[in-house]
């Protein structure tokens, strides 16, 4: 059963009619109005300072940033589980200030010309102000937590925090390693992006007082769809299914990145083909022709269809994760949410 | 009345032997040193992680870090309260974590070849594991936080953070101007030194439970210590009084930061100086004999003289916060200490 009859099924049960569903992100996003209008008055209102460079530069990134998809996951959560306090509207704005940090972080840690299509802020600024201002921003989301009064809700996030950084540092250790695998690789992309949205997701029942095992629940539900997220994402870079390049596309080949279509394509490659990978990967040397012969070998090993055939059992992992809630129209947002995020690359 | 005079009463008036006192910190550390070793094994277990080149890196930095004069200020602040829980060593660590993460970060901001006559970690292991080690001891020092279990605690360090950066920020922002003032130049040290140790002193009070006006006493010495500490830091770049140059003199003069003692030589100075200021801090063309004509300056003009009895001012200002406290060994430290920090540039 694929991922939108399992989601018609849900909508069915909440009793909601199935419309065209265009986009279930822009769905969630219309449902959660009100309170990401909140959440962007707090987000602006706390990247305030009176040094000036500071609300500019977060304002660059911020307004980059697009989708919010994090505090959305965490808006959708409280909501589904019926909670009433605000404190889900600090932890969301805090949510994307440590995204934003990292972004910043990555930029600098990158040293790529173009990411995912914009101008990175440190070849804007430089980066002693990226450095700075994502120092900024983390800290202004600790202070946000602070503000949200759940001494656990600061442990989850915190220890999220610490574990991204190890991911990136990870990620950076194994840059150019043709030997990685597909369990190096799960455990980078669970602790770079899937760690930030378990915790997204979580908080909300942890500040609702919410059993152990709602918790449990969420923070599934999160770390799975950031699991599904980024192997879509790593999917996108090489053009996805359509294989439709543009100009988000090939960062991940340039700066010698492993991710999971390589290494798939590794593993079914011939010994041509491996120093065809060890060339461009680990020795960075690399010609105008050469990412058009990786799309060749990662079409021939159908490394990006295996991948995206990862992303859709890690969203059907999510979507069950919410069988312990009470069908509601937020439930069925995130059942969507978790289809939309695979159906982005095909 | 100078420093060493009121010193010398205090620890006549707390009933000890005034000692030949070779080095106030020193004595501190000894008087900590139970305490210190447990702050240090936490700060090594807390830096632990699977990915190997996180502890490598840490290490390399707490370890040059050397004096630890922030968690030792936490540490007396709390003895001297009579504080008997242990949530003070957690956040002595913490305070240790966001001082060394600053410091990684610096590194990669500075752009520097030696900071205080180390070597800059970016430049043993490249600008990308500086940042994200950075990270990771931030986040830590959160996780620390929490495990101390005091929100007004998280809130103190969190605000600190967030104002460290800034200041940051602005010293980025004023680089090589040499229309600063003495007002801008203290905004920045008050911002990017002073806030952590205030609040690296505070936090103590504010686990202890103590009342507010003990909370801002400690604000207070803990400040006016850190601007003491970093007046005393900007004069030895040029040398102290003494001037006795070694590899740890020049960093800010190469980098065209504009600190005190060059703010000062520039109110005094006639056109032809303003041109040399000029040229070496704004437009960054420095010959070989720069620095020491640079020296010659501040000395015709008692820039350095000035700016070390604003740090004895400072000092002053800072044991006088510590009055409302009952007297004891510890305050006498944390005295001996505010005399120390100005006595090391003289």
């Amino acid at each position: 059963m694929d991922i939108s009859a399992i989601a018609n099924q849900a909508l069915e049960r909440a009793g909601e009619a199935v419309a065209s569903k265009p986009n279930a992100a822009e769905n969630l996003a219309r449902l959660a109005d009100g309170e990401m209008k909140a959440v962007n008055a707090l987000i602006l209102e706390r990247m305030g300072s009176p040094v000036p460079l500071i609300p500019k530069l977060a304002k660059y990134l911020v307004e980059a940033g697009g989708k919010r998809v994090r505090p959305l996951v965490t808006i959708a959560a409280a909501n589904m589980i019926g909670y009433s306090g605000d404190a889900h509207l600090k932890l969301a704005a805090a949510v994307e200030f440590i995204h934003t940090a990292t972004l910043l972080h990555d930029d600098v840690v990158d040293e790529s010309d173009l990411r995912r299509g914009r101008k990175p802020a440190n070849l804007v600024w430089g980066n002693a102000p990226s450095v700075l201002v994502g120092d900024f921003l983390f800290a202004r989301a600790f202070m946000l937590m602070v503000d949200a009064g759940s001494m656990d809700a600061l442990k989850s996030l915190s220890q999220a925090s610490s574990i991204i950084a190890e991911g990136e540092v990870r990620q950076l250790a194994v840059k150019g390693d043709i030997d990685a695998t597909t369990g190096s690789y799960m455990e980078i992309i669970e602790a770079k992006t899937a760690a930030l949205f378990a915790s997204a997701a979580e908080v909300s029942a942890i500040v609702a007082d919410r059993p152990a095992e709602e918790i449990t629940a969420l923070d599934t539900y999160g770390r799975e769809l950031g699991l599904a997220f980024q192997l879509v994402d790593d999917a996108l870079d090489y053009g996805g299914l359509a294989q439709s390049l543009g100009k988000n596309t090939g960062d991940d080949f340039r700066e010698g990145k492993v991710t999971l279509p390589v290494v798939l394509a590794l593993k079914k490659g011939d010994e041509s083909e491996k120093r065809f990978w060890a060339r461009v990967m680990s020795e960075g040397e690399q010609t105008d022709t050469d990412f058009e012969t990786a799309l060749e070998l990662l079409d021939r090993h159908n490394a990006l269809k295996a991948t995206l055939e990862l992303a859709e059992e890690k969203a059907r992992t999510a979507q069950r994760a919410l069988g312990v809630f009470p069908e509601n129209k937020w439930k069925c947002a995130l059942t969507d949410l978790a289809e939309f995020v695979v159906q982005r690359a095909s």
